[in-house]
């Protein structure tokens, strides 16, 4: 039986969905070395059974918080951009991520406008506050409804929020269909989140949607450290677990299979849609690697759910 | 293969110990009604592959908390006397705890000196810092080391405490071969706590004791309320999920389980010595039977740990 499209699968609010994220090259490297990078990602990811695939839209973030950032911030290729010139191979949908906040409004609108049938997209709004921007949050959910209301829109869902199951709900109201997730380690916190929110939608009576879980490789303590420095829970277990470790990947690979396990029996016992997407942002080959094999074994953990 | 003795176990710091753990009667019951119990009671742990009886010494803890007590506080028979007196029965080992504020210095020695070989005791220290009370913690240690050191002495390991693994070695350091932890709803602050405990062991030489964690069924929100009361830290899904539970206790059986499943992997996985202990404290019919049942699916868990 041939699977529904990714757009269909969310529309339905269907569990089961996967999908793979990439960060576009750093807009340093040449036009040669950006069109292997992205031919060895095509290859890498053909042998997976994904439902899409997640193109990042990296911002600095240097507002989020004033420690000093543990990797430097180096700007990479527009994601929309980087998928129309070098991604023709892939043959499936994909979620463009858009950092809405550095895009003047007629930018954005443009590109919505264009985006192809295969394309769906997830806003993310200001990384705190205070920040300057081009068009907030709440303008562009108003642009895609006015321009482009078939847009399939998800948002970004944030455990370590207070009163996130009610932002989600009312980025739900502007639009959005589905979410994805803040990188998970505090499966804790993540509950806290899916319950109260899949509670306040049974009160509302709305129809709760699909919740897609990041998993993230952690192949040190400075990666660790990094994933912390952007605002991500990590249970001190976590952390030591990484720092005592003498193969830290294997460790966390551990944990990412342990959690989309837990995840996966509290959806299904709450009835709450899911998925997951393996998320791919290292540039090191044993990291690369073991995303893929992550992705291949929760695609498994899934395959009698889908 | 004949299972060694729970003193055995213990001293050798072997996994997957199994106790049950239940509060005497009322001071109130006649004394007929206290030979039925302590019948019936035998009767339904007879089945159960167990290491051992813990019998809870029961304080009223009003100091602990302003707030009012959900449940009445209803004094209980001392554990010792109702294990001498009625429990006869039981062939196996029985942990007698000791609210050791509770008693004078020379009732606890006395008690202490008489224990028969089966018995093993776990001394609690006060519920508040500002109890004014018979015997301190620090004293029965002394007392313990001084008139009976072979008696095997377990300690209390409450996983909502700061520097609890601080606590847990020093009281190692005064005896105790052993920990039972608080009630077990919120896994991972437990893992928290054995992850500190574990590192600290290994950084200063020290051999780490077992950890037998206590599973208790939650019938009702009344109760959880009251398990709150007590101090336990009850994350806020797994509260949304009883109370919107139609089978509150259904629910809860379900959870314990899974919070076995993941502490069993955990310890596992780290090297930590660990057991289990299944708390049946209510006096509900249902309640009993399912504490019965849990026990019966620990025990299957733990079978080939054993």
């Amino acid at each position: 039986m041939t699977r529904p499209p990714l757009r269909q699968l969310l529309a339905e609010a269907r569990s089961g969905v996967l999908v793979f994220s990439i960060t576009p090259p750093r807009r340093s490297a040449t036009e040669e070395r950006i069109k292997e990078i992205a031919e060895v990602t095509l290859d890498r990811l053909s042998a997976l059974d994904l439902d899409g695939l997640i193109l990042y839209d990296i911002d600095d973030e240097s507002d989020r918080n004033p420690d000093d950032r543990p990797f430097p911030y180096l700007p990479t290729l527009d994601a929309a951009r980087y998928y129309a010139d070098h991604l023709t191979g892939w043959r499936q949908p994909v979620i463009v991520y858009r950092c809405v906040g550095k895009y003047p409004e007629d930018e954005l609108r443009e590109w919505m406008t264009r985006a192809g049938p295969e394309v769906l997209s997830v806003f993310v709004g200001a990384s705190s506050g205070g920040k300057s921007v081009h068009t907030s949050l709440r303008r562009a959910h108003e642009l895609r409804a006015e321009f482009r209301p078939d847009l399939p829109l998800g948002a970004v869902a944030i455990g370590e929020r207070t009163d996130e199951h009610l932002r989600m709900l009312a980025k739900q109201d502007r639009g959005a269909s589905f979410f994805v997730s803040q990188v998970v380690y505090h499966v804790n916190e993540t509950k806290n989140l899916l319950s109260d929110y899949f509670y306040e939608c049974r009160a509302r009576g709305a129809e709760p949607r699909t919740v897609i879980f990041t998993l993230s490789l952690c192949g040190s303590l400075k990666t660790l450290e990094f994933v912390r420095w952007l605002g991500v829970d990590v249970p001190r277990w976590l952390e030591n677990s990484i720092r005592h470790s003498a193969d830290p990947l294997a460790e966390s690979y551990r944990q990412c299979v342990a959690i989309a396990r837990d995840l996966i029996d509290f959806c299904e016992h709450l009835g709450l849609p899911y998925g997951f997407n393996i998320e791919s942002v290292s540039i090191r080959k044993a990291e690369i690697e073991a995303s893929t094999d992550l992705a291949a074994e929760v695609a498994g953990m899934l395959r009698d759910r889908r």
